[in-house]
């Protein structure tokens, strides 16, 4: 089995197609989403990998126009927790270093820790220096082995590239998760006595006022959960929406086989993204928002 | 008048201060969102200015957040349309060029830009380089007068900065909007004949099947109509949802004022972010996605 994602080895998309597939996972790297579905399409891998919503940043909608472009179907997901490591090459220390390399979201994820950094006298002020995605400024360490230079990333990275974790969770945020879906040219089946979810695409025929109270009657009265909604509006056309929506249950049986129909009777444009085992995110315990850092042993 | 936002001068989120204020309009960059909304609550500045849905990136959740913590109210938006501009200075040309900052996201945005360049025979390879936002990328090519380097910003970064405009809208996707909203520590009168809009949060009081189907129903019945819905899971409560709903109308008056009161009698959660005076986004006429460069010409 191979799995496409967008990204260099050691990034979190590499780390959930792990924790999709299995450890043993073949991989193959991609510059862009484009490139992750042309790889699906094409065979060079059997499955896809694609953040989909964060819980701090919204749902991609770069993502989800791609779904509906192709022709390619949802056939899994999870949840990802981001836990943003502060790594050094084994040869460098707290007290050696003096920059910090990250992709910037990561290092505004982060800007507590430096501003605590420079607040503590007793340490040398530490600069955040802008790098492409985390997991390159990973791997840039493991080239380099400098110093003074430090890389904000998953602790997944550490490992792949040999690397001292300094600090766990730095970001100011204590919760932070990313849901990625597999994609897959045919769906899989889903496995006895695990929920499945489905995921639709839906531009109803023309914007009345209520019709998606309509649209939700069809799942509402059928006594069917809704797990994610969202509009998306057409930039292009002011007036026209399209609504993206999970709902609990599998597409091709039951109740939500005849609420599909029911909704292709409204008219109007639905896709149906595919029907996979529904995954929980992680269950974080409710917490001030005050971050503490949890400081490992710099073994100097 | 002071508006705070986040970012530095020659930022979309400076050109949308302009857009909502008028172009007289003082302004505090801050570092963060949680500056500008500190800005605004402790007085130094008067309206704070924030982007809250990109149309390829989506909804910034965590302003949703903000918004929903502080006590401010939202009093306008404006949807400003990103343009990514290839700008360098005066003195360089198209022919010194080596290499373009900008921030990671424009430069993936504009990634078919660099394949065409490499793709070109005739012109010399051109290579991203990261830097931390798009205006700062265009402020170090003022600071700098570098002949090689270029920045990917747009063209009020340009005016700003007294820089040359190469290429115009160079990004992959040519429609590409953000919405901005203005916040303030108290509401402001919608002008007359202006259609209002509100911003909701709300959040039920259990998770039932067909919940929001009701929640919906307190204003389809009503014929209200819903612009924007977004369900938000509490990654701490997965089965706990915070849904962000903007219906057109004033929460002061006639059916909406009615509405918010029959969605209180239902319980839960719900937050008044503001009412503020609707602004559609310029239509863009549909075109396929293939891009086309309308290079200006170089004056060499």
């Amino acid at each position: 089995m191979i799995a496409a994602f967008q990204g260099v080895h050691g990034a979190y998309s590499h780390l959930a197609c792990r924790q999709l597939l299995g450890d043993k996972v073949a991989t193959l790297p991609c510059e862009t989403f484009d490139e992750v579905f042309a790889a699906v399409e094409f065979g060079r891998a059997q499955r896809g990998v694609l953040p989909i919503e964060n819980s701090l940043a919204g749902s991609i909608h770069q993502n989800y126009d791609l779904l509906v472009q192709h022709d390619l179907c949802i056939v899994g997901e999870t949840h990802l927790r981001v836990r943003h490591c502060l790594l050094v090459h084994p040869t460098a220390t707290r007290a050696t270093l003096r920059e910090v390399r990250s992709h910037p979201q990561a290092l505004a994820q982060c800007n507590a820790f430096f501003a605590r950094n420079t607040a503590d006298k007793t340490r040398h002020p530490v600069k955040p220096m802008v790098w492409f995605d985390t997991a390159g400024a990973a791997k840039s360490l493991a080239d380099e082995k400098p110093l003074h230079v430090g890389a904000i990333a998953g602790e997944f990275a550490a490992e792949l590239y040999g690397l001292k974790v300094l600090d766990r969770n730095i970001a100011n945020q204590e919760v932070n998760f990313t849901r990625f879906l597999a994609i897959a040219k045919k769906p899989v089946k889903i496995p006895a006595g695990i929920a499945a979810k489905t995921s639709l695409a839906y531009m109803p025929p023309r914007n009345e006022v209520g019709v998606l109270f309509k649209v939700l009657g069809v799942f509402a009265l059928r006594g069917i959960d809704l797990c994610k909604i969202e509009s998306r509006p057409n930039p292009s056309h002011p007036f026209e929406y399209r609504f993206y929506l999970d709902i609990m249950g599998d597409a091709a049986t039951g109740p939500v086989q005849k609420a599909l129909d029911h909704l292709r009777e409204l008219g109007g444009d639905l896709r149906v993204l595919g029907s996979y085992a529904s995954a929980a995110p992680e269950i974080v315990p409710k917490r001030s928002n005050t971050h503490k850092t949890k400081p490992t042993k710099d073994k100097k």
